[in-house]
């Protein structure tokens, strides 16, 4: 059965009407499943034989590198292409070319500095939760690793000012992790975030070294009712050295400042500074306590 | 090596004996998994040339819609039919074959209006959110524009009184980006959700146009504890138009109004209407300060 | 265009320098991919006809159990093995294997159980959620079933004392519900999640018959600053039977004990014991209400 051209019609239509939200006779921007599939390669070359479906063999190590960083050069600098040349009116397409490759050089010379961080992770994450039972556990199975992991990739290429790429990856991380860690923000050594979802890092944050983060975590703006007229301005708040966060507190605003040394308990709202070494709880958390006298009908009808 | 006949044995036993959690010589309901094939071919009709694998030229973008069309009636009217024929008490088969005929056709005919809609959160979302770099972006890589954009999609299939296929859709948003819209809910145009992560938005919620929610925001019931009893009371809140809620706010009751143009701060739990231009806010957060004594000691184990 | 070799060296050297994250000349330890497909078809298994691609038809469904039995037993006993052996430290390669082959028989041998426990959780969403129209929908939608059906599984392996597998079981349902559960945790039956995203239920949680909890809520330890050195300890909240537990509230701590019969409302922080039969709430949210004076000219910057 045919549909009726009336309702080809209709769309057409649409499409002319609403410009904001089609692309027609342009080049693709990029990919989002080569984006995907360049960060599991990536995560390959990161943590080797840990996600490679062979034992990794000593004595062909040296190829297999070789062998990932050809194809991570190959397609990394084709989706760079696509996104730099998407930003038209910059410059002419040869002078992109060559300006993708060395974005993707100077990416591919950071891997090992990546891999230093993560290591310092892996560590923080063992010494930091009692219930990891091994590194092993925690390379294969902590979503925080992998967001971190996702995290540390981006945020070299958000650093080379790569268009689009860093947030593709980013929001891939969000999606399998819940953990949404802007590409922008700065994040030391020995970063630890467990169980994570509904944790928020904010594009202008910035965290020191020896911090831990809880789910439900926000690093966020005050406020963003400005939208737009806010762009570059520092909205999100600064974390010391050997902080640990507890799940759901929310630390919000670009003047905030977390001194070293502080511990923040669970479901704080903290939008002033902290200074160095403090303990910050909600004072008693206020409670009501009734004794439910339609309790038992209630639950009747809930134990049908 | 064979597995012993006893253990067989036990697990028909159990498939005997719980009636409710096995469907056998019945007929699959739908299929998820078309399901989401249908949900990717829609999105991209809504937003031509973004989500497609080649460039959509304007010469032939008549034919690929013709296509797209005959796909997504084709695959979609078999599940509806599914659908309905599993409410087996209702009619005849043919009957029923005719009506999600109809039902397809008239979900069709909404799909200019859903990207008009579409047209207007895209909008919003650029000028709410210093972090956005284009509308590009939004589109590509924001999770909240997903969740919208399968939330409005599900809503007409809802609206339709289309049986578990809405809601199999807004799992899969659910699923993909942690925002938990419901497809019975009706929300405006301008519509604007921020990180998302944690959000759920109940049923029976009525939200006026230009409103921006951030992660973490609860629209939902007051007490859910009569269970079935309650179905088809209004349970969740209606909130107006130029409305913000920011992160990790819960707003609960049928009864909850939110007036025109209030603005609503992070982490409050309101159970009650708030009138038109208001701001509310938490009180200065109770909060306690201690110097950590044993700090140092605790560290030292921290930082092994 | 060959990478060139002075980035192969750094990679490599970078390999030598950290050796915790890498595994080079060690075997696999498991197929994550092979874990997944494990649950999927666990899953079939534990809910005949609704997860299938074809009608499951009465006259085969004792071939089909057996075909599904044959397949489980077969790669879960490789995996197992797998995770066996990478503890080297513990016996021979043979002993190990005739350990796993034990350890899948006993598992097997639970999956009558476990399907009754899950016929209770349906009853359970059914009877609590007024948005559910019907148990099929349940079964095929709700994600706070996907995760206690994976929790079910894992918790059998965790018991048996399967290393590795049932985290990376129960972080897969993490992954796809925003829903963390821990292996370890012990779950009573008519156990029901609704939403979801957000729930940590940890470790060494108890949690009794006829349980409702809501997103967002934390069952967590107090305080885990001394990392590994609590290992064993009892962390998490002991809960009660015919409890309610609303969104986005907290209870902390391994002497915290919720009694039978408690409701606890939305956003509350609770790190003491509740007696039985109570009601807790937040008292009266403490908000500020102002009139935004600015509020004009800022609308007006939103709603460009």
């Amino acid at each position: 059965m045919k549909t009726s051209d009336k309702m080809i019609e209709q769309i057409l239509e649409s499409y002319d009407k609403h410009e904001l939200t089609r692309r027609i006779d342009e080049d693709n921007i990029v990919s989002r499943d080569t984006i995907i599939m360049l960060v599991k390669e990536i995560r390959k070359l990161l943590f080797p034989g840990y996600f490679d479906n062979m034992t990794v063999r000593n004595e062909y190590v040296r190829y297999l590198v070789g062998e990932k960083l050809e194809c991570i050069e190959h397609n990394l600098r084709k989706q760079v292409e696509r996104a730099l040349k998407n930003n038209k009116d910059r410059c002419c397409d040869k002078e992109l070319e060559e300006k993708a490759k060395d974005m993707v050089y100077k990416f591919i010379d950071k891997i090992p500095e990546i891999r230093e961080y993560l290591a310092t992770d892996i560590q923080a994450a063992y010494n930091g939760d009692p219930a990891a039972y091994s590194t092993e556990e925690i390379i294969y199975c902590y979503p925080g690793v992998f967001a971190i992991t996702v995290y540390r990739v981006a945020h070299e290429l958000w650093q080379l000012e790569v268009p689009m790429i860093p947030r593709i990856m980013s929001e891939y991380a969000h999606n399998l992790t819940g953990i949404d860690i802007h590409p922008g923000a700065t994040i030391g050594k020995y970063f630890f975030i467990d169980h994570g979802t509904g944790i928020v890092i904010g594009e202008t944050t910035v965290i020191g070294d020896n911090v831990k983060i809880y789910q439900g975590v926000t690093l966020g703006g005050l406020s963003t009712r400005k939208g737009q007229l806010l762009k570059g301005v520092k909205r999100h708040p600064t974390i010391g050295n050997n902080v640990t966060i507890y799940s759901n507190t929310s630390i919000l605003g670009g003047e905030t400042v977390i001194g070293n040394d502080v511990i923040i308990g669970g479901n704080a709202f903290i939008v002033n500074s902290v200074s160095e070494g403090m303990k910050v709880n909600i004072a008693n958390p206020q409670l009501e306590y009734t004794v439910d006298k339609k309790y038992e009908n209630e639950f009747w009808d809930w134990s049908i």
